[in-house]
């Protein structure tokens, strides 16, 4: 038996996200089913780093299973494309140690968000930016983002169905970079609650339209109620960048 | 009566083509459709610069139609943008003297096309750009690009199906630019025959890959035989760019 680790990207326009779920077409329920397919009708289960929402994309997702093929790691790739969707790519496969676990192990993640800014609407970018042309306080934006940056309890930054108890989490840098059409967030952080950047960005948005303060940030986060955030933005503009271990 | 020109952008992937069809989705009928929602079930035709194919993109395709709606140019390009899916947006709307078509008064079209270089496969631009990722010589294919330009009767790059008699067509430019995982050429012209771009693309191609030499394409222009030209390239890398008047 190999442990086989993988960094996968996918466009999430046409999934219900990546996990797993009757009737729907997932990210996890396509791989598994190729895999069930090398396997000659054996599941085979996987296990993602992080679980994304439907629209949400990834370009550098990781995976482990565990098979007893006794494939090279460049065949791993090369097979499971063969049987995929072209929505997914698995860029590399890799070996890896029956203790390495692709949730468990991993250090931190990176999120990207994509924003367009331009006025006119852009057909080739709907299902990959959120469309956002009303004019922002850029300064304002990034005193917001300053704030998050550390270590705190993200209570009021997560889904109220959030069901994980320890909602402490480190943010280790938070960047906004620009370019004439698009504005581009880069979160990275030792891990991520259930919608948390999305309400994150949602939050720093709504800072530079002027509807909230920078400074009720750390308030927010003191109160931790999620009421008191902002609202969650649309999941296809957000991109799980890069798993770190 | 007014007649108005639109200038307008569409993500060809899950169209049918521009022409209409029926019981198919084009992007014809989708614009026709919301014309006659604004006309209270009134039919109004449109008419385009050209006819681009199933999976073909367009940047700058332009339409004209006739209207006795008092409208200003800016609520034009709201109103249909309201009522159209987003795969298609209306980025200008401009009122036309009644002698302006968008076909016949077009002096000349670019397109371009789009290809992916690396060798792993990218599911954002699967619907976007030909992913061929196989090593090319591009001097040689510089050399065959050079005879294209200028005015030639392009029977032998043209579709069997095309029904145009007059073939000789103007390139008054065809320039290919390269980034470290793309390759655009960009053709500019005076008019092209049905699937003209995809077959000079197609045979550029081949002489990249050293399956034909550039110095055929005299040969291959001369005889007029479409067997003798390379094959057509998928409508996915292709964007109809801009339409000069």
């Amino acid at each position: 038996m190999k442990r086989i680790k993988c960094v996968i990207a996918y466009d999430g326009a046409n999934f219900a996200g990546y996990q797993i779920q009757p009737d729907k077409r997932t990210v996890q329920g396509e791989i598994e089913k190729a895999l069930e397919r090398m396997h000659k009708g054996r599941k085979i289960r996987i296990h993602a780093a992080g679980r994304t929402d439907g629209k949400v994309h990834a370009v550098g997702q990781v995976i482990h299973f565990d098979s007893p093929l006794s494939l090279r790691e460049e065949q791993w790739v090369k097979a499971l494309n063969a049987l995929l969707t072209d929505e997914i790519a698995v860029r590399k496969a890799e070996f890896v140690d029956s203790s390495f676990h692709a949730r468990y192990s991993a250090k931190g993640k990176e999120y990207r968000y994509r924003i367009l800014r331009k006025k006119e609407r852009d057909p080739f970018l709907r299902h990959y930016a959120y469309h956002f042309p009303e004019p922002l306080d850029v300064p304002a934006m990034r005193k917001a983002m300053g704030y998050f940056v550390g270590t705190h309890d993200f209570t009021a930054f997560c889904s109220a169905k959030t069901e994980t108890e320890d909602r402490v989490r480190t943010i280790e840098a938070f960047e906004l970079s620009e370019t004439k059409d698009e504005m581009v967030f880069r979160v990275r952080g030792n891990g991520f609650l259930y919608n948390m950047v999305r309400i994150i960005i949602g939050t720093v948005l709504e800072v530079g339209s002027g509807k909230r303060d920078a400074d009720e940030i750390p308030e927010i986060l003191a109160r931790k109620d999620r009421n008191l955030a902002g609202k969650t933005v649309p999941g296809h503009g957000l991109y799980l960048w890069e798993v770190f271990y």
